[in-house]
């Protein structure tokens, strides 16, 4: 039997249930996969709180991104029993083993361990989507994230090193901007921003942060908005306030001053398989690196989305089923 | 003496006056243009009917951009009396001489014409900015343009070929559509749209069409107002329709759907030189055609503007001063 973590309705970092399950076996073209790691996402902790608005009705099981190892394959498979591999969920992510349709998993790439492999998918995507099909970087730009020392900021660095565009990251933690700059990379306080303008801006935060950034835009640029942190871990006010101050943007004011804002949710791309495909058809071409991993046991997933609230993370948090 | 057309007040197309005025000599570092050509522009007629919030107060000369040749410098210029050349002007461009700073001149492309040359600068400064600085556009890219039949769309074919990226084109007429088709461009009816989406909409009608565009978008797909043609030539109640409905995109609703807006009025880029600068330098590099050009006597500027109005154009529409 396999076990699950059901989230039962609304609530804090308790109100998680673990369950038993049976596992269905794998029909033609799909696999089924012995869970090492399960990756927890920001929209995790959303949904926990109710503030995600597609989320599955409760009770579900969240969690878009795991890897471990193949247990059994359906008729027609191009994967064997035994392989190593990444698979995109799409919610039922938090499981200690799953079936999965083939074209939702990629072979682990040989540079990544397994712990590494639930670490990239939804990062990268997000920061794939952002600056190549997004924004569309390209060298000289100049380029501005406020998540930069997460799993998606480590990604976006990544990803922008291969197309040879540098980046400055936003932090508002003197200590993390500290480490990360003993890393080697451009992290700057806000206050330490001045008047400096960006072509494309990143920015995670939301709420009323959007038409600062929009601001900060040089002519020609574009702020590219993927969601709402500041909602998380923030006073019930203070939630609905980030969620109320989305801003609307008139294309007057685009016109006038030559901008442009794109929103972003990689989860609304898993429609259009093609474009998700050819994404990750190119993770092993930019030959990146995973981001560090901060590993929480399964039974521990309160405390794993309380250290992502609580904006400690340095790199991509992850639940392990075999500890 | 030099001759200028002035817009003494909002009005139709009689409300023009030609006046003499004394053009001033070239201080340093500026050139003495003895005009043949001005361009007529959309804006100019907006700004006739007094719909262009930008615009001078009355009375002022209209007119963006003029091509002559030199009759006088000012101390230090890297001009000669005699050289051909195309000026930007921002306003006064209707106007028998005009003397200008030299960073706003370029010297004519030797396979262009002077009435050509008149025709090009605000246009492909227009489409440059759309598709290489806004969209960058690239090879694969499904590309929907509304203005495909003017100057502006012809120098968006021009630069896009050169991208090797296709372009069609929308057209309401049917005539404009045979004439177009002959031509080798494929540009389409509205009827004939049907489902098909794009990754790249220009839209110059403005109103109530953007929306429409915007649901034309694929994932990731950016569309690009650049104005309110729309209101041209329509009637009052039509024209605030048109101003009134260009709409508020809100933030949210780009990251559920994945896509951007951008809007681009490419008179306030020129507050930033460099920006246009790098533009025209590229003016020579992509080696590309000037549109197909209609030219008025100076003293029919009225005529002109209705030409323009009543769409009936399939190139630029300029005046003449030398006739």
């Amino acid at each position: 039997m396999g076990h699950r973590i059901v989230l039962p309705n609304k609530g804090s970092y308790e109100v998680f249930k673990t369950q038993e399950f049976q596992c269905p076996d794998p029909r033609p073209k799909e696999v089924k996969i012995e869970v090492y790691y399960s990756g927890v996402n920001f929209a995790d902790c959303l949904m926990r709180q109710g503030l995600y608005q597609d989320a599955p009705a409760f009770p579900f099981t969240p969690g878009y991104e795991i890897s471990g190892i193949i247990t059994a394959v359906g008729k027609d498979s191009k994967y064997n029993v035994g392989e190593k591999v990444i698979g995109g969920t799409l919610f039922n992510g938090y499981c200690s083993e799953i079936t999965l349709p083939e074209e939702q998993v990629i072979p682990l790439p040989n540079h990544f361990s397994l712990a590494e492999g639930a670490s990239i998918l939804v990062s990268y995507l997000t920061s794939y989507m952002v600056f190549i099909e997004q924004a569309r970087a390209r060298e000289g730009d100049e380029i501005l994230i406020d998540c930069a020392t997460g799993a998606l900021g480590f990604l976006s660095y990544e990803i922008l090193k291969k197309k040879n565009v540098d980046v400055i990251g936003l932090t508002s933690s003197p200590n993390k901007k500290e480490y990360f700059k003993q890393k080697g990379k451009t992290i700057l306080l806000p206050t330490e921003l001045g008047n400096r303008k960006f072509d494309i801006i990143l920015n995670s935060r939301g709420g009323g942060t959007l038409k600062q950034d929009f601001k900060r835009l040089k002519p020609n640029g574009r702020l590219i908005s993927i969601g709402i942190s500041n909602a998380l871990n923030a006073s019930f006010f203070n939630k609905w306030k980030t969620l109320l101050t989305m801003p609307w943007f008139w294309v007057v004011r685009l016109i006038n001053q030559n901008k442009g804002v794109f929103g972003l949710n990689v989860l609304n791309l898993f429609s259009t398989p093609e474009i998700i495909q050819q994404a990750l058809s190119k993770l092993t071409t930019f030959d990146i690196k995973a981001p560090e991993v901060i590993i929480f046991k399964a039974s521990e997933i309160g405390k794993a989305q309380r250290y992502i609230e609580q904006k400690k993370s340095t790199g991509k948090v992850l639940i392990s089923w075999r500890d």
